[in-house]
């Protein structure tokens, strides 16, 4: 079976992915999710990596923050695609992080999203988008359109929500 | 048939794009490639996209620098997985269009490389990882795994050289 | 009839952009107001622009944070003045929109405001500005001179304010 | 007569202002061009800004680096919309100038381009699109939309070219 | 008679500059303070300067945020000492309007303090400093040695504070 | 006795420097800890150096904020092993303490930990990695190891609990 | 005989700071040079301090780059006026040295200059206004405001210059 | 024996590193180098700790660019000290690696020294520091102590090389 891996840090990280993971239920994607980090546990990270891929992983996700190495560390044990979500934590309030995520060496590509909720969310819709290229996901695709016109339709409801709050308070102000 | 879309803003991005057009040869990846950008030519943006996405385009890579609008662009166009490849010109010297291509709304993700060849490079090998995904590319996965032991080779080979180095010169200096 | 547009990125925006429709009110300039996103409804924007500016669109105010394409994508697609507001929530809270907003390619350019409230009612201000150039708002150059010196008469009032509560709590504090 | 008025804080910033005067006489805008500090020429400065006023300017530009207080003291003195270039040259590398002339109090706009050449040609671009609005210059809109057309077929042509160079240099590299 | 001149750009410096001007009285110097803004009451902060130097000012306190000019402007002005105090605010949370401060062209110094409370009590201080050259204020230079050494003792007492707190709460943990 | 000495630039960097004590009393090595900034009292700070010194002082911690001199000014006046703690309260948020702890001229080296808590608690870890090359401290590499195991059990602990509230919590509210 | 005091990091410092020295020469200003380190020669540099003060010395010049601890470092040992020149060579291009200089602890203050050449002319200047207090040196006040006219007729000069260049090259490549 | 292990990411950081050993050489420690990468070759890295550890090694030294994970990496696998030398390379040129050196979570320090050249030598300082911690190299506290004074002495020669160019040409000048 093909799955998702989602490694965090630390425990902290979880309201964060949390985000990550319900955009993979939505798209009724499988996944897997550990605590372990690049550091206070290394041996069991590379483990975590061999053992799921054996089982089928396709995609992995690593969130941290700080000196955020994961990403790096799971990139450096798989040729699988590896998407970064940094986060928040460090001295540069999630710049180190990501710039601690992205800027990997020639061979060894890192695919980071944003900083933080937005970047777990994305995580999650980018994870979609590879597994429509997969046979039995195809019909991820279209899902994913319907998803986008629904939102552009959200905003236009809001553009009349505050067109008719401008109708009635400011221009009460203003009269 | 399946390929890879690269779309740069400008002309003077090919001596850094030429990098992952080489990699795409490398994996023998198809691939087009437009200079077109999401300000100078916004229209002729848009019908690439949805032109070459009618006729089989799988994944996106845009690159550019400054103001780096293009890979979001490109990403509210089209579900399909986006790369982008930030560059060096403007103020920052790549953070500003690194953080311009990588902070983009929930539901509209940009998987984002390192600024410059390096990325331009990632950006190449990032498509070879998403191709193996496809039945005909799945051979893919072997060749990645054997391009990352040749490197770990030659990183062993340049050890020597140094060692050599080191007994030679800098042992004839101390003593 | 000539008139003002706002295109907000996303419905949070508009506790900012209130101060931006509270200045055009008080200097009697007619507006509209679209919330729509670069990213979340790129087709809709870009209708937005064409459908304004065949009715009387003088002048555009694209408000985002982020990865703030909005206003970019705004002058893209249009050669009448563009005014960009960056707003706060990304990484660089609001470096990242304004260095987003700002740094555009040559021809198009985007005229940028500071990041958030402050810059909101300079759009406002500077809208007057360009308005004046109309002949049937040739009087706003007077109401503009008018506010400023209000303005300096208001200081001229604080002064005397603080150096009242000098003669009294410091002088105690001190003896 | 209406016409556009240029000041500059150092001789040294004329090599980046003379792409602005040359964007003025594409569009024949006319124009005034000054050497005036904020600090080394202060009193000049706003003897310019009244003397320029009452002879029929009609938008002020202020390039200057550093502490970049030039386009922010013009703006003090006149209701007259104006300008800022930032030039580099100061600690930031022009980060700095742009944010010194961009952080404006409320009720006195600056509108802030891009950061040196572009934005010296951008400011001379956005004179452009305000004169457009005044009757005897409002040729310049169409004007302004050739240039943009243009600007898209150039980008066109550049495309051919590149991938004439894949067609002939790479392959021949791979094969 | 010798004094100080306190300039602000906006009443909401006042409970930052208060701390100068406590500082001002402990060491008995006299002072003027004024609200005006370089931009919102341009005029009205030079006719400031010239009239308190032709009453005997001494030297100048600039305190200002964001595109922080007053200090500048001061200095544009008149040749005497002029001491910027950058306030918060900005987008770079005071960083912004260090840089606009310091950064002056050579032959117009601004001498410069830290951001906030400290930078306005130093400000403080260093007057004090400068106060000890002229001959009726030479007795200022003990004064301020006196202060030095108390505020050593301080730091000695602060230390047995804790020394006596580790004797007690910490090790009575880890028994 | 050998034992490590601390050096806290002011009384309200104590709530940190506790975690580095509680560190040190964790590993049982001896310490003495000293409020004594390198500008506000310069030659007690100095002085604690050369007596503590020819007590058997074996590595100093310096922490302190802002201008953050202290580690920098202990490195001057000893070659023992030299740790900073850079704290926050300046206006890079810690980052202008790290580089002014890190970056040391040649032949002086500062041993820079990361800031703030996680900082403090590094330098007693970093201070029993160095004890364990004593003799009598030998001990500690065993319980540096332990603690290393204890980490990583923890966060499999933690993996299970989030496993668990996944399997309840989110599973229910997508079905 | 009152004279100045400047003090360098290393050697390499002096092709700046021979600036300042030519400033202080320009308004005859007795001064004292030296090189010596906070850190390297951290003995000798207080020493300095305390002798040069008994024969005299009236101000102090502190110029550094990278942790530029030398003019916080001079202001801890004495009362006097202590001015910063923070110069290149770290990290952040002199913004750490700027910052290293500027924040300094409340009653110790250091007047910080513009970073590099600028900033050690400034301090020159600087110089000049405090040694105005002085009843022998009361003449520099009219000198330095010949110097500021003599400055503006010079901009005054560039104007015409440009102006002509204007004339003869520009409008020949316009027609 | 006990000896020091350098790591290096790439052999380009060989010109750099150089310095490192050429100070441990100064110090006749016994040492190792390697280029092994945290991502090119993660699994020899690992073997590499491993194995130094077990014939000696007591110390080792990261040195990497970019996204520097060598450091934490070693001290993820090791309870031995880790020093890091940060490369420039990156975005913020040296800046992004310090971070990513340093911000390591409870437990795991990396105790980093300055980017460049200066903190390769540094390090080498820095571990001639800790091993006069051993008995065998117990001599290395007074050859330190050497090397300070002689250092401070070239910079009392270096005064004396600039007092008489201003003897000579400067005065020179000036009269």
């Amino acid at each position: 079976m093909s799955f998702a891996v989602i490694l965090m840090g630390s425990k902290s990280d979880w309201s964060i992915m949390r985000e990550c993971v319900l955009t993979l239920e939505k798209f009724r994607i499988p996944y897997e999710i550990h605590i372990s980090s690049a550091h206070r546990s290394a041996h069991r990270t590379i483990e975590i990596i061999k053992d799921s891929e054996s089982r089928g992983a396709k995609v992995f996700i690593g969130a941290a923050g700080m000196a955020a190495h994961l990403a790096g560390v799971i990139a450096a044990h798989t040729v699988k695609p590896v998407i970064a979500v940094p986060l928040t934590g460090g001295m540069l309030d999630g710049l180190d992080s990501l710039l601690s995520s992205v800027q990997m060496p020639k061979g060894i590509p890192v695919a980071t999203m944003s900083v933080g909720k937005a970047g777990a969310i994305n995580a999650g819709y980018f994870v979609a988008q590879l597994f429509s290229f997969l046979p039995q996901y195809s019909h991820l695709a279209q899902k994913l359109q319907e998803e986008r016109e629904n939102e552009a339709k959200k905003l236009l409801n809001d553009t009349e929500l505050i067109q008719e709050e401008i109708n009635q308070s400011i221009n009460r102000i203003n009269r």
